[in-house]
């Protein structure tokens, strides 16, 4: 079945000690969107400014995903400078430009309303909200969200937790968020919020799914020695979660369809680190990932 | 078979965001004898002061650890005092008295010397060389350090690196001997040093086993809400896997052994962190351990 997904599309500036890149496609909705793709049909909603390039756009295609909900406004397209040192895990924002991301209001296609999986990137949660008032009763919907919004939007943020499946967060934001600096305990207040599933992202340490009725998962990273970019990392995961999801489409799924999802997004994140931008998420095809599952799980067995 | 720890018997005061405690059992010796008594013969070897309450003693022997190589000697036993935040992964020292195990020399009782499972635990590593003549080839020896000993006694550091089987160090403490912050290149410059095994424990991310052919294992640690004291944890960890591996007994045992030897090391980490000192470790059973094991599994399976 297919899935939406709405957030930024962007043109990045990264360095890392392993080396930098300027003006490559980034974006939340990008990383989830091509990495989505291997798994299920994918229709990404967002903007970008009149200097967007237009084989950017071709690309996203020749993934297969439908780009009639990226609007073309008049301006630049958002701008994202970041650096990281050698803790991968964290990003220092050099430089950003909203630009014509700044006024953005997601239009759904009418033909995307009835779309059955969802997932709302990390933007205004009052956008958030938005896109769900406009959407016909989907039957999964995730987000990310960020401290950002934790710290300014929060009351909206908590609105919207009431009417999501799934919460797609990081460790230091749950924490932010909850005040708890124990994972579980912090989830628990997520679950007093309405949601029923939490996923906790922590870099190189891997995913936990934990649901309210008390499930607990924890998949390990893939161990890896050479990573080039952290960027992208978290929404990548999102994309193969969510994909898989959308692929199985069962209306109820069992919690091992959901703890595979968590490997696949495990997978695609791991993919993504390897290279800057989405250059290693684009030059990829579905047998290296299931290749790398094989390897992920020998890495795990005992 | 049986299993030996040369390491440090202390007094410990500790205070961590769940409550404080003075004056408890502790030292590496300690813990990693009381973890893995659950599953073989342990003899401690180590040093304590006249001050040292012989409660601790009967206790260690009621665990069935063999105390024959513990030396009294005239003065006070080796204290430490520290502190935790909310980020339980580090200790904030607050105060070392070192006493009587300043001038701690080993002596490996005679009857010791050709046990087969040795565990060097953190101690200065010219006093593990030391050890190391003393004995008579064991099968396995696994040895710990610390920053300090990597900053002051490095020599001696990489000449034991060249005689022990496997290496057990947390993860910061890997990156600062390599100077490498990717965990699979750190542990490919000790495999230079000449060790072939290494683990990295990642506090509660867990801890990877590498070996110098090529074999990566990840053991996610075992998700927990309530952890009031993460003190000795690294040296339960170590006490669990050596003692696992001591009771296969194996003369070259399978990569699968190691691995479940690191997950039997990951539960008694787990207990371990439950209560102040080696409380928790001192009020379960065998059974306790194998049902946090089936728990584990299913935390795990995918």
């Amino acid at each position: 079945m297919s899935l939406l997904v709405v957030g930024s599309i962007a043109i990045d500036s990264v360095e890392t000690p392993f080396g930098k890149r300027a003006e490559v496609l980034g974006g939340s909705a990008v990383y989830f969107s091509i990495s989505s793709s291997f798994f299920t049909d994918v229709n990404i909603v967002g903007v970008v400014g009149t200097d967007f390039p237009v084989k950017y756009i071709r690309l996203l295609q020749q993934k297969g995903i439908n780009t009639d909900g990226l609007e073309i406004q008049q301006g630049k397209t958002f701008r994202w400078k970041g650096a990281y040192g050698h803790d991968l895990n964290n990003a220092n924002t050099l430089f950003t430009g909203l630009n014509v991301f700044k006024n953005f209001l997601p239009k759904i296609p009418r033909e995307l309303k009835k779309i059955p999986y969802l997932f709302l990137a990390n933007i205004d949660p009052n956008l958030q909200l938005l896109v769900l008032k406009n959407v016909y009763s989907p039957r999964i919907v995730a987000c990310d969200s960020m401290n950002f919004w934790i710290q300014n939007e929060l009351k909206a943020l908590k609105r919207l937790l009431k009417k999501v499946d799934i919460f797609i967060i990081n460790d230091a934001e749950i924490r932010l968020l909850s005040g708890e600096s124990n994972l579980i305990g912090a989830a628990k207040y997520i679950f007093s919020l309405g949601v029923k599933k939490v996923i906790i992202k922590r870099g190189d340490s891997g995913a936990l799914f934990l649901t309210s009725g008390g499930g607990r998962f924890y998949a390990p990273a893939y161990l890896m020695e050479k990573i080039k970019d952290p960027t992208g990392a978290g929404d990548s995961f999102a994309g193969g979660f969510m994909g898989y999801l959308s692929r199985v489409n069962s209306s109820n799924p069992p919690e091992a369809v959901f703890r595979r999802a968590v490997v696949y997004g495990t997978m695609m994140a791991s993919f993504c680190v390897q290279d800057f931008g989405p250059g290693k998420l684009l030059g990829i095809d579905r047998s290296d990932i299931e290749k790398r599952l094989s390897d992920y799980k020998r890495m795990v067995r005992f």
